[in-house]
């Protein structure tokens, strides 16, 4: 079972800690701040109080044992870039580390960061996706011309079969999976009614999709 | 064409704001800075150093307008709950509000916010999936039980074809789609060969996908 | 026996608290500043020093059995919020709110407040009512176009009886009592006596009682 | 007709200053903050960005010729004080100050102050009062034992007469006066009928008014 | 013998206790700063670690037996005006006060001060009259018109008598006092030869003592 | 006549630059604070607002023609020293300086002040000795034995002639002058009638002259 | 000729770059300080205000054309490294950046700074060095074990020839070079007189120089 | 042996300690950081925390038995100067402090310290020239004209005898001694090989010098 270690216990932080914990792995999870840590220990394997640029504190936790470190902190770049170094610098095999711009991303690649992340940024490409279509939940970018997107069917296509509703031909698009309730069907035929409130799992090309997504 | 209006233009307003225009939308980006104003400005449609507080100047830009207005403002949150309410007293239609904690998303939703996002602890939800795995790159979750998840393809499936690799059989998931380079092969067949390097879309129930991923 | 929680000790929350107490209610009171706490303890039931955002503390004062909470907190909007929406949440039966300015008492509305006051505002109008004559000490607006008025007796009155005053004829009000020392004389007939420095309880229409006010 | 200067435009400064406006008399409105000014210039006759610390700045206003000046700064005691008796060196006739507590009351008096007001303790008083019964609504203290409060009629009188309600006699209390909508019924007689809705103006010793409050 | 306490260790403060002390004067020392306590407790008969503004904390002292009671805070005018009103409400017979301004004198004087002291402003006005001689070594100012001075024998008058110096006759001036080395000569005769080194004490009209003072 | 500049308008630098200015000589007076420049620039010669640490800015006032220049910055004591430098390294005759401490009093005439004054201590010895009786008024120290005081005639004395009140003889101390009203006279002889309210300049031993301060 | 540009004045950066001008070299100062700039301004070639994080105007200063760029900047971490990653994507040839801590010093060699200085701890060594012995003036550190030293001829050696002083000898260390005033005597002989004053080059294992050095 | 004691330990400080504690002497370091001394307790002989401006606490340390004592705080001017007098006064025998700026250095002259150093202009001056070649390692400037640098053997004169190298002659300068790995040869012959990658040792004409650092 992989081990993880989360420096930095902000909203980032802790979701990432948390998620890993509620999934079955060992987390570890560090904070200079007192009520940061409170607010975890609940909720995770480990949560100590300790300042991460305590070379010797992190030492002590055995930090180099873990499979994979992340390094959350956010404000502060300069301590996110100094233990990023840090941890490298003392054998951990993969260190994943939050950039905050573009270049601070460089920065960290340079340093030796095994992956480097960026939250905010990355979210806000997602919300604004989400935000043109009032039915699309979510979607994988599979290239810069292909996505798959989960989405609530539009009104015109409830009460026809996958097949009636022309996806493929006129719309150009290919639905791999419906969510129904808690049901999932997997690659439905031509065949397969649409129900109202059914979720659709297509992929195609993106100016397809967005013809879809705006109806 | 839907037109969106962004206040706020912190780390993850900015990328919502720039998305948007990238995508072909009309975009308002607004706040109170007059640096981050000026480095979004070549980016999207219109961008004004305007404090979203004064209720006057948002009405003088005419927001109410506006097809969606998300409140992308972090961290102060009495700013961003009393421009959510004064955006809705104006009538704007649909407006998104960034919440920050469990608490700050309840009142946003009781002052009226149409859609309420929690960005820091969502990308930490999805951090948290792609670690635990080197090979998955993206990934939707289905319902609690069934997620679509993009990963490479793990060495001990690649040289055969889907059939020989018993994803469906043994592994109990469906592949829904190849990425090889620019090519997207959608349902692929029992025959289909995997090549190293390909990246599988595939769908099936958490623990099957988890002990894919572990590979 | 109704009983009381006040949070927040400032002028106001500190006035709430003690004059309840001193009407014979159990009063909680409560503020995170060690203080002010000490400055109220002996004026009312129980006073803690709890960090009111801390949603664990106030359960475990058993904060929803109180029968009305009272969050007088004015300076930290935001604290103010959450605070009513956390009560509310609980369970808490009467929530009364302090707010600021019409924006933030909109707010406290919609997020459930069963009361929203304006003290500062309040009292404003109050003491402007106040001033416009040299003898009102206290008024009931009724209506927008009727008050209630406690002045001391015009000069020009004293020494006449009610009805040589003609209050009721020629100036078009009425008096309800007069005070004179600590006797109170209730609906007083045309031919009582006014002493210098009585004070008379009048009921009108505003701009009558304008016109006597300004004797 | 009178003339008014108010100092400090804080929630209580502005509230004094715009109630006074409305009711038709002239109204300078100063504060050193010039947001401050700009809101309220509307709604009054002046309003003039100037610290009234400045001797001469407050002269060239001729700040001795108006009738009244309210020092309304609460946070700055220091400012207050030293406001209070540079007015009533100039020669100003009435000058009412607000204080932040006792002492602070007493400084204001011995220096000269006309009239000390505390709005947040007498509108605590108020507040308290008005919470421990659902249905006052307001009151005037006449003296220690006496009052007169404005109360929605408990549901136990309404379809009975005045009389029928024994209020003079059980329960040892005058109504006063009734409104019904806009209408004011001056010394309602015995006979009188008590409607559902109806607001009672009430006179009596706080004792048997407030076993009628918490009816 | 009197007791005096000080309040307000400053510069100006500590001065006044320590050279009460070194009088042979009961002398108790207040301050909030721990440091300023400890830095005086050898030098005084008391010092004690107290918030002056904290009422209860001054009356525990038993400061209303106290003889005279000196404010010297400085910097915190407010503390110094409600510290020097509470001190005359607890009945000390003496309070003498600091003033910075013309107008904070005013105040103390009408909050009930005693005697109301401007030492920097006073030390102004002593060290600008030493500086325009470089003879003059203290002085006491008689009346606008007379003072008496203390300075270095100008050397145009040392080995002569007082009467071949003239000053009484040519420069109008009266010789009180000579000091020559501890040696104190009172009223010294025309006669009286003086020394290079000797330090005259002079008395005459500040126009004659002006001439003097310039050589 | 002589010239004198002043640096840091402070309120001990203020009364030393403005009693200077009244007392007929020409002052400039320099401060980096513009509101302090301009409430001083009627009583002086001449008032600028310049960074005394910027040596170019004080070469070009011409600060070394100067006669006499006081260093009356306090609160900064690094400024305080360096300026002192920097005016004797410029040529300055006679540099005054300001000293907080006994230390920094230490470093200044290290550091080649002419002159180093300690204006609060120095107030705080001189209020000291007026405190200690009711009567006495100023005094000058004319050894650490001997002393000169102006003071108000005690009771005791009144109504009889100098030498009736034996105090040259019994109390050891020699009447110098005697202030009645605006009248002076000096060296009064043994028949001369005190009267109430007279102010009597005595010379005498410290010991005797407690003696009379008492009574 | 070279060409080099100094980002960061302060007292090292200043120091820098001012040398490097009286060598003859062209030096470009940049600094966001206003007040840095002007005091540098006529001490180089060119010195603007720019804020060096900010990339187009790094680009418009033409920086990547500098043969040497040195960041001086030291209170900054993060701008230091964000700075250095910055020139070097420029294609900056020479990047010389200064370190403050060890960990500070491997960030920006692996970031690709082309050397890595630390003024003070190199300062310091030098300091302790020059301390230990009232002598010596300056020092190169050949390797751990061999040094040269610059110092003052210790009383012993004066008056004697190099021979009869058995420097080599009896102390295992050879003289290089001995300064006479503004004279330099190159690899003096063993008949050389050491005279008093003189100031020796000498060259020996660090324990040898050690018994030289506390003469 | 001697004994130091270092106040101060930043960066330039600490340096200072460690080094003289790793030649042997015995060191003590004084902060009044906690930090900064559990950072160097294990590298000194002794470590304490105590603010310096503490008169009495530096006394108890027995400071003025210690041969030198280094002032090494820099951000806080005024500390510096003071605490170099007061070790004066206590008669420290060798008191070296930091200075910033060269007027600050002259104050620590004229305030008696024995040797004044300015880490940061000289490690500036060293840094400046080491970069205008890229081979130069070291230098001591033996007088205005004349420098012994330690450089790196530049291409043209590797593979060749020093004689063919003509250093002498040609270059005008002489070979020291040649460092070749840890092995040093103390004033070369003629006939001496050059190798690549030999440190060489030379002296000369700092224009001559130049020549030959800029190969």
């Amino acid at each position: 079972m992989k081990q993880f270690a989360v420096i930095g216990l902000g909203r980032f932080g802790r979701s990432v800690a948390v998620t890993l914990s509620k999934m079955g792995y060992d987390v570890l999870a560090i904070d200079s701040n007192e009520e940061k840590v409170n607010d975890i220990i609940e909720h995770v394997t480990h949560a100590v109080q300790v300042d991460a640029m305590d070379e010797q504190a992190l030492k002590a936790l055995g930090i180099r044992n873990f499979d994979v470190v992340i390094v959350a902190i956010g404000q502060d770049v300069q301590s996110n870039i100094l233990i990023t170094v840090m941890l490298k610098e003392m054998g951990v095999k993969k260190v994943v580390s939050k950039a905050v711009t573009e270049l601070h991303g460089k920065v960290l690649e340079k340093v030796g960061a095994d992956k480097v992340v960026f939250p905010e940024r990355d979210m806000g490409v997602r919300v604004a996706h989400a935000l043109v279509s009032k039915n699309i939940l979510d979607q994988i970018n599979l290239s810069p011309d292909y996505s798959i997107i989960e989405l609530i069917a539009p009104e015109e296509f409830t009460g026809k079969t996958l097949g009636e509703g022309a996806l493929r031909g006129k719309h150009g698009v290919t639905v791999l999976a419906i969510r129904r309730g808690s049901e999932i069907i997997i690659s439905p035929g031509a065949k397969h009614m649409i129900e109202k409130g059914d979720v659709l799992v297509v992929v195609g090309r993106n100016d397809k999709l967005k013809n879809l997504e705006e109806r």
